[in-house]
């Protein structure tokens, strides 16, 4: 086999995991939207076919002659075609220890767990998802020691996620921000509150809809090319960097919660349509790590969405969309009730300053159910008293309490901590985007424009052109979570008046 | 390879084709449904690599053999077996002599093709549409040669539709049907037409929603496994026999066409609802043809739906979904107006009597533009010609002339005749269903129980288990139009006074 051939197999091969993930997706994005109650059946075994399809393809010997060729005669590639190479080996190299019939039948248990799990929740009824989850905490234990049998079983799996990231680091990251948050959350208790009863008004679904619409304009989202859906927990997903679709949830007691969900999912999706088209149907298509992703989504969300010039220049528009529930509010008052900080049950509802205490309470669980200390049956008791250790709450039952969150139905153990490296990333850019340029003046006036397009200059466009530690880098400089602590201070210290 | 082998080879790989499908149906659905317009290149490159695998999974030498090993061995496999194996050799055939390469170029200009008449028949453009229906048209007459070389290129197509059915018995089965219909419809118009007015009053989609939802119950459609969505065009989409979804699209100022088109598609549903779950997975699950479906979904939308016992049973209850609009109609006017027949210009919402001239416009194009005496850039004028001559109507835009189907978009030429051929085989079910039991009796109570069974055990059950003639001659004993034509003279004879 020689380079040209080499190349043009592992871009064939390549187009077709676009394609089985497209259509995995598509099935999944059907599963959480419209698809009736009791149809998982069939779809479960339509995706563990796909599962099993692209298995295959990643274990060919023919792809991986490709791949030794090309590495034999890296010099002649560039850097689009070095770098598939590169993911492609990696891919290749896990998914060969994991046997075929294993990957299947997980494929098809994700599948039906995540229904077991809407339906548990729903009910609130851990005992319903403990025998999913057990099956699903084994098989992950089980890869880990497949992906790198050298590591520990959640150091292996954290390095799915985020390369590089293991407990120790973590460990230590989280201690930074413990130190300086858990002071920090004490000093915002003891002072008063702000009124956010205004949030809770009767906010019809429909006007919320089209406070959306408006929304996704602000963002610069072309619904051309961006969907937005209505699902049990919000999320992004992207077929292509010309299709992309977000989704939320309307409460109709809570403008805050799809409003800041819009945002969120927006700040991915941001990410996904501006990734250089040259990656498109390849493995380097689409943001480079969720660590990277989330700093996007939160970096819209938080940084920009929860600002005093942000909100001041949408806020009369606002009022347009919601006259009576918002007549005899100001966008002072709104910026202060959007920014209250206090402990709470619900991690996607979560303010800026105690979200990271449920990302830590979640990262503390996760490993220990990997590593072996921790059963899942145990799992409720063990979250309800770190709820109480770590935010000074009961929880009244597990629909808010263990069962909230999709991801451990999805099969994703290490995916947790990213949500917290994402903040980080993105106030120590922040930082970067300041000394580059004016970034408030624009955004007071209500333009995303310059602070997007730099984002898409430093992180955006490179989709996985760059690896995750090459982008962390190129937007952050060297990583310091000090950064984020400083930006939380700062902020904390004006709206709490410390 | 031994019969167990070969058996087990078979499985799997009916298995991975449903898998296909299963995928390429979600990226429809996707399409047709809440896709963002402009996202179709994408989905063209997934649906054409799907193609290709099931194309390369359908021209494997390994099934060929299995197929070749098990038809050896007839003698011991079961009916079940037996069926899978004619019909994956038929498939194989067929396959086989379509290259690959246009196979998956053809599934990307369906693709396309769909995206483009939407938006041709939303700006009534025929021209935008032109280049490919050309394109179509031009594969449908290559494939029909690879079909069948020795037959007539429409011949060959209408027996991908309808086994056994070709132009010479179409052209004598249209004639029966014009023999009979053209003098009856002329007695109809010189007859006082019911009012229709009430059906134009506004009917908000929001309630039609429910009503929607009311007509499914009548159709006793099982919700948690038959899904409702809104679309340009109604169809129904079945992934297995426990997930099955219909369309519909609501007018606001029509009343008759989304109730209609959920009773049609409800019928669809129905049959595939009911399919035998043994045959789950393999090429014999769903429906066993094109006018085997369209019987029974125009046999639940006419021959029931639009019979004065039915609307006499729920008329009651549509009264309360509709207070204002039917305070002051009859269930007698209702089921006059919703019987009223008189030359229109959009097949779907076409009475059932003039409906079959719909439907031989719809033959004569296709029959000259796939005989090849027929240019694509005359269709609208062809289109037009005919829908003055057959029902005396001047087509104001192609919108409402030749770009109102989706069917030619899909790449769908010789299907149209199903229609007919599904009315007329509903027909004469009625007239054995009427020999074996008391249809009307039930049905005047609003209980469609005992009618469902009975299609259930004459055809539902079965999927491919039988062949479509198989199926015909169960339910309908020796196929005869003149049934057709006696039900239709019968019905509008009483409607009418004739």
């Amino acid at each position: 086999m020689d380079t040209k051939e080499a190349l043009e197999l592992i871009e064939a091969a390549q187009k077709k995991l676009f394609a089985f993930n497209a259509a995995s997706s598509s099935l999944y994005l059907d599963a959480v939207t419209v698809a009736p109650r009791d149809t998982a059946e069939g779809r479960g075994v339509a995706l563990s076919v796909l599962a099993g399809e692209q298995h295959k393809l990643l274990t060919d010997p023919a792809l991986a002659q490709a791949l030794d060729t090309l590495e034999a005669n890296k010099g002649e590639l560039d850097l689009l075609h070095a770098r598939q190479v590169e993911e492609l080996r990696r891919s290749v190299r896990q998914l060969t220890r994991i046997p075929a019939e294993e990957y299947m039948a997980y494929a098809q248990l994700t599948n039906e767990a995540e229904d077991v799990w809407h339906r548990a929740k729903e009910q609130s009824d851990f005992e319903l998802f403990r025998p999913c989850l057990e099956k699903l905490v084994a098989y992950n234990r089980k890869f880990a020691g497949y992906y790198d049998p050298d590591k520990a079983p959640y150091d292996a799996l954290l390095n799915e996620y985020e390369r590089g990231v293991d407990t120790a680091y973590l460990d230590s990251f989280f201690a930074v921000l413990r130190e300086k948050l858990v002071p920090l959350i004490r000093a915002v208790g003891e002072r008063p509150q702000p009124d956010v009863s205004f949030l809770h008004r009767h906010y019809p679904a429909e006007q919320q809809r089209r406070f959306s619409d408006y929304l996704m304009q602000v963002l610069d989202l072309d619904r051309a090319h961006c969907g937005i859906g209505e699902t049990e927990h919000p999320f992004t997903l992207n077929f292509t960097s010309q299709d992309v679709r977000i989704t939320t949830h309307y409460y109709e007691d809570d403008l805050a919660s799809s409003m800041y969900s819009v945002i969120h999912e927006g700040g991915h999706a941001r990410y996904e349509l501006d990734v250089d088209p040259q990656v498109e149907y390849t493995v380097l298509a689409g943001g480079v790590s969720m660590g990277v992703h989330e700093s996007q989504s939160r970096f819209y969300e938080n940084i920009i969405g929860r600002s005093r010039p942000f909100i001041e220049a949408i806020f009369s528009r606002m009022q347009a969309f919601f006259p009576e529930q918002l007549a005899d509010v100001t966008a002072e008052r709104f910026w202060r009730a959007v920014n209250r900080a206090e402990p709470s049950l619900i991690r996607t509802e979560a303010d800026e300053l105690t979200y990271c205490l449920h990302i830590m309470i979640r990262y503390e669980i996760e490993k220990a159910l990997i590593g072996g200390t921790l059963e899942v049956r145990d799992v409720p008791r063990t979250w309800n008293r770190l709820y109480k250790e770590y935010l000074g709450l009961d929880v009244p039952d597990d629909r808010r309490g263990c069962l909230q969150d999709s991801h451990w139905s999805g099969g994703s153990f290490g995916y947790f901590p990213s949500y917290a490296l994402g903040s980080a990333y993105g106030a120590q850019m922040l930082a970067n985007m300041e000394r580059d340029m004016d970034v408030w003046g624009p955004v007071a006036r209500g333009d995303l424009g310059p602070v997007t397009a730099w984002l898409t200059e430093k992180v955006h466009k490179y989709g996985g052109l760059l690896t995750p530690a090459q982008v962390v880098e190129k937007a952050c400089g060297q990583f310091d979570p000090t950064y984020y602590t400083d930006y939380l201070t700062k902020k904390y210290t004006e709206l709490y008046g410390l």
